[in-house]
């Protein structure tokens, strides 16, 4: 293992999320030059942040020069698993110190304590969206950036960026990609792996472009748009204000505009590129497009049937009275919001009935396509899955009968197969542990099974927020610390598809063979 | 399809049915010889359940005469689903005919529901030992010793004598044999099914005959010891009393004696079988054994250590101070009685703190031995799933290394591979299908997550009690004719290793091809 080289690498890693810190430095600067007193403080635990970063970052760049530079599966699947678990310890670090350098300043007391850093900077890279801020109006603007920042980088992300980076070092990035690019097979992308990222990062700057501009043009400020924009598009789901989207005085077109976005960033970025190159009839025949839009359409439909004859609880505080309208548009918005994976709340669904609860922690497991943003266990795992359940039924009363498992014409292959079901029963055992585990940790009477349960798959699955107490207008502040490691440790299980971080408990991965 | 011959066979299994029934209806008119009064509508009850069956399965065998007798694969899962669907109809007739001819008997009230009826009667045949009964001992004893009697049957049961007896009828029995013994293989077995089948029957028989009589020393009258011991060798965990075995004077020999033949009763028959033959060495070292084993001995550790510093409720209402001893008693005998899947109850485990019910639930899902009379999903699955997971773990780092999943020197096929982690996987939604039912099903505010979720894993691995309102002192007479119904659903499902029930609602296995 030339864990030498893997330093190295993640020595570059922390000096662009050091450049990256410069420019909230410079932002927050201006801030204060128009008058925004709030921020002095912020704009100091910026420049110890990115001064950390940097210096750090070029040690491990330069005096840690690597013998060798091969980068081998192992060294890939360490340095992924590096970026993240101590990508996130760095991109709290403005946090941490904003709270220790301001006095008297009651927002910044949420992040005295290292955990409560640690756990918001990994609920922001994983794209989890799950937060420990109440009262987030008060927080200083820069902070709120650099928190939908983190999901922005985080979405498709650091890695991707990695990807179009590291080959020009004469890395090997095709096993890097594949490492990261969410979901069992990196199909129709096209092979020139550094040309592919630049392609999906151009995608993926244009989204953001677009839907800033809409949101701007719907009534939100550029701040809120660009915040809004971050998040919805990494399907993080961090909102500039407690009442997430539904704060902004309950604006039709910003529902709407977020519903789309969401979507899109739910849908593998391997289709945009196919659109682009114009084969939009293999985007059509893309078996798992269709099931997810499926899934959002067939969830909706329930949810907003369980919900349209009672009253709904917004999350700003207002409550609607029965109507068909108000039904389909938080039935929606909820429900895209949740499989997506992305977490933003207009309605308190807690409040809902169980049907529609149900639905939504089913959708909570599914979440969003390979080669999205999102997270879950992807809409392409549950059809495979889904089909070789069927040909396994098939084969105890025909045994003899060799029936392939199809996908969109393609056979699916005995690997591919046991790897599919390994993983969603490796989903659901790590769902239940975390559940065991925050029973376990949390004082008798402070916690029960729904909460538990809720918060598990809400960070595995990297949606943000659950059901009763860290439902949708609570927070994940009151929990312990233990508690908040394990979800720490869900959110990256997640993101980074359980195995990245799982092997590195495997002793075998460190022994050289 | 030749469902005539499988109507055919089914028509042989209810005169077995009948004849036994008939046995019941003496044994009836003995008490009542003897002066036992309550006995006089029971009679009735089981001489119409007993001419029912007789004259159905008479017409069966008689009329409906095959035109060809081969028994495909097909036939076979039909004819075994067929023997637990109808079979526990038949089996409910004498509940219900006892509660319609007795006029004020207040205890025959709880089978005047059909589907009351059939609840407890699948519950027998399946050796869950799930109730809808209160004040058990107001019921006559001969219903309760056909109560018990279902158990034994269904136990190694119903079919392991049809394996003994339809080879006589020159019927394929090995591919029934092989749908009908728990487990993914048959491994130690002898290869002549007919041969085979007989001496476990004779095994069977001699561990019976050999509890009876330990209990009835014990202190037990003659009557209480068979019932119990028909329930701890089928695993299946009817009493005679509410109270269940914890209501018999707190004796400590009986306790003893019921968890040495429940841990008897978890053990692969096929283990036995060795012992016969002086092949003792493979059985020591018997993988699956030697996990059953560890899986009690270290949840018992667990639960004693969870639970030694409380008072122990027991079920029979008394309460314990805090003691070694008896915490040692007490979490042995609950910890064996549901990890072994028999469900007796000597203490109100519903009291205990978390970690003690976590591991409890967690060992309900792990169940007995593949070829044992218990239920689960089978130590050996258990096995096979964890090291086909760990290979997958390491297949992400050195995916070209093939290395073998072995157990006892035996490599796992690639086919058994991915069986096994479909049918783990099954189990696991089944679970999650049956508690979502369950909630669905019930009026608001009637049920919780806790006891939906206990119901359906006690039902679905054929263990009994649950927790919370389906706890170790509850019953599940309180709940909804539909929910009930799922629940018998999961009860057949999870005896007859899901797909036997599965492949019925498959249009392709009721084709031709």
């Amino acid at each position: 293992m030339n864990t030498r080289y893997v330093a190295n690498l993640l020595g570059h890693l922390f000096m662009v999320l050091g450049v990256v810190l410069l420019g909230i430095v410079a932002w927050s600067g201006l801030q204060i030059l128009s008058g925004d007193e709030s921020e002095r403080y912020p704009l100091w635990a910026f420049l110890i942040g990115s001064i950390v970063a940097l210096c750090s970052g070029g040690l491990m760049t330069f005096v840690l020069r690597p013998q060798t530079r091969i980068l081998g599966r192992r060294e890939a699947l360490l340095l992924v698993a590096g970026s993240w678990i101590v990508g996130a310890a760095l991109a709290a670090l403005p946090y941490f110190a904003w709270a220790h350098i301001s006095d008297n300043v009651p927002a910044a007391g949420q992040f005295r304590s290292p955990v409560n850093c640690y756990f918001e900077s990994m609920s922001g890279l994983t794209t989890t969206g799950a937060t420990i801020l109440t009262g987030i109006h008060t927080i200083p603007r820069s902070i709120l950036l650099w928190r939908a920042m983190t999901h922005w980088l985080g979405g498709l992300g650091v890695v991707v960026l990695f990807v179009a980076v590291l080959p020009s070092l004469g890395v090997g990035g095709k096993k890097l990609f594949r490492v990261e690019a969410p979901g069992p097979e990196p199909e129709g992308v096209h092979p020139h792996i550094r040309e592919t990222a630049r392609i999906l990062w151009m995608i993926y700057l244009g989204l953001t472009v677009a839907e800033t501009l809409a949101l701007r043009i719907a009534g939100m400020s550029w701040f809120d748009s660009v915040c809004h924009t971050f998040a919805t598009l990494a399907t993080g789901g961090f909102s500039t204000i407690d009442a997430s989207v539904g704060g902004f005085h309950h604006t039709l077109a910003i529902d709407v505009i977020v519903i789309v976005f969401m979507v899109f960033a739910g849908v593998n970025f391997g289709l945009y590129y196919q659109i682009i190159r114009r084969r939009f009839s293999s985007v059509w025949r893309d078996a798992e497009l269709r099931l997810y839009l499926a899934f959002l359409l067939v969830g909706s439909v329930i949810v907003v049937l369980t919900i349209f004859n009672s009253p709904i609880h917004l999350t700003n505080g207002d409550v609607c009275p029965p109507s068909i309208g108000e039904a389909v548009r938080q039935g929606v918005f909820t429900t895209v919001s949740i499989q997506t994976t992305t977490g933003f709340c207009t309605a308190d669904f807690d409040k809902w009935p169980f049907i529609a609860k149900a639905v939504l922690l089913l959708l909570m497991f599914v979440g969003g396509s390979a080669g999205s943003t999102g997270g879950g266990i992807k809409v392409i795992r549950i059809l495979i899955a889904f089909k070789v359940m069927v040909s396994e039924l098939e084969r105890v009363f025909r045994p003899n009968v060799v029936r392939p498992v199809k996908i969109s014409n393609s056979t699916i292959s005995p690997e591919l197969r046991l790897g599919t079901l390994a993983y969603v029963l490796g989903i659901i055992l790590l769902f239940g542990l975390g559940t065991g585990l925050l029973m376990a940790f949390e004082p008798v009477g402070q916690i029960e099974i729904t909460t538990a349960a809720s918060a598990s798959v809400a960070t595995l699955c990297n949606i943000g927020p659950g059901l009763a107490k860290v439902g949708a207008i609570q927070n994940y502040a009151w929990l312990t610390d233990a508690s908040k490691l394990v979800l720490v440790v869900l959110m990256a299980l997640g993101r980074l598809e359980v195995f990245a971080i799982l092997v590195l408990f495997v002793p075998r991965f460190w022994r050289n063979a």
